[in-house]
């Protein structure tokens, strides 16, 4: 009972706060003296904060309100990649504390010497935390493959050569950890920390050397029967097309992934001051990724039906030179069967999409149970 | 209030029945008061009806239990397809009563004609309603195109060559009618009248003249933003392929759609004759229409990652022929990667599984708000 009510509380100063006690016992339903009582042990706890005084709604009168605190509670987000591994640190709030990157090409090293290096990432991470004061809820990792959360492995990351390897027993962080697909945790980043709700049902897709892609309805992941869903990359493009890494053929990721953008040596900033300067063959490479990815899209709106479609990763910096193609090839081929065509959009978010999605859904979790936040309250862990 | 508790009781019948008194009580957490009350007004309103003794769960005492009576309310499930008009009866109980098919080309129709031999089918089984001393609660049309439930009308239906027809406003039946996209419809008659819920998250696919599929999660129709998900026959197979008549090229209609596996004048049952007679050219067509229809469910199950994939109209005679090859296909481009590949099922809930799944729907309104079957009892309609 209490606990629900304090998730009540709590989640109606997410979503609406700063609110003053009075606002909070009409949005929640509780009365006064309940509020009261809860909002006293969110503020004890450290998870809501005193914010002055404010205009109480409708009524005008002034009052004291309330708002959620980024001073204890805090997430730790990682990523493991192709080329980089990331951390970042989210407060309550939704504050971005603290990001950290670390390009590294992971292909090279066996998956432990990979996930040591982002235990010292994160550890550096959870040192700052404790210079902040801030304790950690937990951690959530973005991995490029099909991951079982229960288990806190992935199953299979193609683009690593990964196979079945138990992450987060690896990992062995002081706190809570799990993992996750970094496409799905990037459309999260996207709806928390990018464009948010205002997209409607999108579709956020990750361009990376992997891609991935994320359906958010109605402001919720869409996972699938085994948390599969929204493998982009392996949507079949052309069927004889060249061998894909997965055991299929002809799969976007051989059109439009990053292997495929840039040629041999060449890195995404290269490629980029190439297509500022017109260069011919880098605005053919991109117009043909563009098509391929907006063949796929035809595809995935045929399928899910989004309102919007938003592209991150590395076509977040091609985005004028791969979306242009896209979307030519998502009208010509949607236009006659659909009322409204999706528009393609560039991501918010920004390269740290995933891992702050990651943080995002620990927060999100806090404030669904904060409960064990207030029992026994979490000590910084000692890293 | 009431309305609510109404709902509770008979959604609780209807998942667990037949139910004593005693036991309605402790599945809805309603006093058994009330509960008599409530059972009281269904069995007054015909919606529900004593059962006789049985024993009462884990206790083992003998009561007199109730259950949903299939006596007084039932529903209208109608539908148009390209080359068939259909119209069943099902009653409160999801017993089927009534089934008429009526064979006829409704391309070479105005809308109008088609529309009006619908409504002519429709009342005969009104007719037969009245008989049977049923009243109807409500008409579903499944349509073979995106339809917009809010209009009643169907934006394009590009195998019935419609654009924009009020289909509802036409139908003028005198009873509430909505419209929905016969796939959508077909994928909950197989949740309500085949397979059921042992199937887990499933995609339905609706071979048709046009092929279209439904993706049931956790028993609930995935619809997309627009209610347009799903349009499985309009994955690009390969993108320069055979110009559809969606205004693509490549779908996968153009390669499994009926018009491709029957060579002109050939009738299905022609077909099956061939190929159970081992005829190769119908063995081959078959191959290469289950090859197409395996690399569109490979990218379906990239995308949409279900559990089973169960195959229904024309494609439930043809299953022998068409599913082995696009099982075939599903394996060997997603079995690295997927830690369980979808198996293919033959639908159980046949060719009439889109309007089952219309008149199922209306049931599924009645059960989750009974009300208005309480208050005012409906007339039997005299058409």
């Amino acid at each position: 009972m209490r606990a629900g009510n304090l998730a009540l509380v709590l989640g109606e100063l997410d979503r609406h706060g700063p609110l003053t006690r009075a606002a909070l016992a009409d949005g929640t339903g509780l009365t006064k003296t309940t509020v009261s009582k809860l909002v006293g042990d969110l503020i004890d706890a450290g998870l809501a904060v005193e914010s002055g005084a404010v205009r109480d709604g409708e009524r005008g009168r002034p009052g004291t309100a309330v708002r959620l605190s980024g001073h204890r509670v805090a997430a730790l987000g990682l990523e493991i990649n192709v080329d980089y591994l990331a951390a970042c640190l989210v407060d309550l709030t939704r504050e971005i504390r603290v990001t950290r990157t670390h390009p590294v090409d992971n292909r090279s090293l066996p998956p432990s010497e990979a996930i040591a290096l982002l235990r010292s990432l994160a550890t550096t991470v959870l040192t700052e935390a404790a210079t902040l004061g801030l304790t950690i809820a937990g951690a959530v990792v973005a991995l490029p493959g099909p991951v079982n959360p229960a288990t806190g492995a992935v199953h299979r990351a193609p683009n690593l050569g990964w196979h079945d390897v138990a992450v987060t027993d690896i990992l062995d962080l002081p706190l809570p950890v799990t993992v996750d697909n970094e496409a799905n945790l990037a459309a999260l980043g996207e709806l928390w920390f990018g464009h948010g709700p205002s997209l409607g049902d999108f579709l956020h897709v990750s361009g990376e050397i992997g891609i991935g892609a994320g359906l958010v309805v109605a402001g919720d992941l869409f996972r699938g029967a085994h948390g599969f869903a929204g493998e982009l990359g392996h949507v079949v493009v052309t069927p004889d097309g060249p061998p894909c890494r997965c055991g299929g053929s002809g799969c976007l990721e051989r059109y439009a992934g990053q292997d495929a953008l840039l040629s041999s040596g060449q890195t995404l900033s290269d490629l980029v001051t190439r297509l500022q300067a017109s260069d011919p063959e880098a605005v053919t490479a991109c117009t043909q990724a563009g098509t391929a990815l907006g063949i796929a899209l035809t595809t995935a709106v045929n399928l899910f039906d989004p309102d919007t479609i938003v592209l991150g990763g590395i076509y977040a910096p091609l985005f004028p030179w791969i979306s242009t193609p896209a979307a030519r090839t998502l009208h010509d081929r949607l236009n006659q069967m659909h009322p409204k065509v999706p528009t393609l959009i560039v991501s918010a978010a920004g390269t740290n999409a995933a891992p702050l999605g990651a943080a995002g859904s620990v927060i999100q979790q806090v404030i669904a149970d904060p409960m064990p936040h207030i029992e026994s309250p979490l000590t910084t862990p000692t890293p």
